[in-house]
């Protein structure tokens, strides 16, 4: 049956392949793109190609880079005796945005989940150790997610940084800031509650 | 300050000025594009581009077309004795999945609206009316939005083919079908009381 061209209906499948966007969305973008001026659909075009071909590993960190080293690895201004393990690039760029952390940080790339198959091999915990066996790291900042399976990842790597001569912290978690707390669910509460500090 | 590099914030920038993409669901997208395999994100690059290039608009119809003519106006089993007249591209794919319409469409490729400063002659109603006086058509059918632009914009085609020998309707309104009386709005309702029919 007929609705569109070829040339419609394609770029319409490519985009409701894409998390969170389905047949009607796609269908909206789509018609969006054609009115869009040639060069805008170019530049568009262009850059799903250009990150597919310059991004990289930071061969330190994991994070996402367009040299070897990432810009934060080699900023000689970041303290380097600080070490903020994240499950993702995306978890980086949240605290990156907050500018609360001088730092380097380390990317697992995932976070242990039995349930998935996942388990330290998987992610890169290895590395983490490796690194902090190097000498010049003297606290880990353990900032995966507050779910299961980031609390139970940051437990694990935890346990086995215990025989290795850092501080090992993990991010407060509580009330977020401007929130009323009639709207915080009990878990929440509770751990604010059990992590509260003298003022 | 530094989120990411350059080629992920010049995604993120470009995606998120698709309409109903925000900033973080950019973001979302683009490190989704980075774990697809380079030969998807080289295919979802290349569907916009040849989007661009191969889109034409049917001479007779204005439909999006990848040849000179659509495929529903050079299909000789479609009946070239109607025409339905729908405001935008998607309307007419809409019909389509319907599968409740065999005859030819005309794409108007907007409606009136004197507060945006369109008028009879931004939109195809000239090419309508040609269409209809060259003689084959012997039924209209306005398919144009049940809003207060569109209904009006139908009403004015309506006039204008008057003093043609032709037959003009309008798409019903009234309840949807599965939908429950008590949410269908008072307008809605009101209509499908006035267009109530025998059965």
């Amino acid at each position: 049956m007929y609705h569109y061209p070829p040339s419609v209906l394609n770029l319409i499948k490519h985009l409701s392949r894409l998390p969170g966007i389905g047949e009607k969305t796609a269908e909206r973008l789509a018609m969006h793109i054609l009115k869009m001026s040639r060069r805008d659909a170019e530049q568009l075009s262009q850059s799903i190609l250009a990150l597919k071909e310059s991004i990289q590993i930071c061969s330190m960190c994991f994070a996402l880079s367009d040299t070897e080293t990432c810009k934060i690895c080699s900023d000689p201004s970041r303290d380097a005796s600080l070490v903020c393990v994240v499950e993702q690039p995306g978890d980086m760029a949240s605290i990156e945005k907050s500018g609360a952390y001088p730092g380097l940080y380390h990317i697992l790339q995932g976070v242990l989940s039995p349930m998935n198959n996942i388990g330290p091999d998987d992610i890169h915990i290895k590395e983490l150790l490796a690194r902090i066996a190097s000498g010049k790291v003297t606290e880990v900042v353990l900032a995966t997610s507050t779910s299961v399976e980031g609390e139970s990842t940051a437990g694990f790597i935890a346990e086995k940084l215990r025989s290795l001569p850092v501080k090992v912290s993990r991010i407060a978690s509580g009330v977020p800031i401007g929130g009323d707390l009639k709207y915080v669910d009990q878990v929440t509460l509770r751990r604010a509650m059990e992590t509260r500090h003298a003022l």
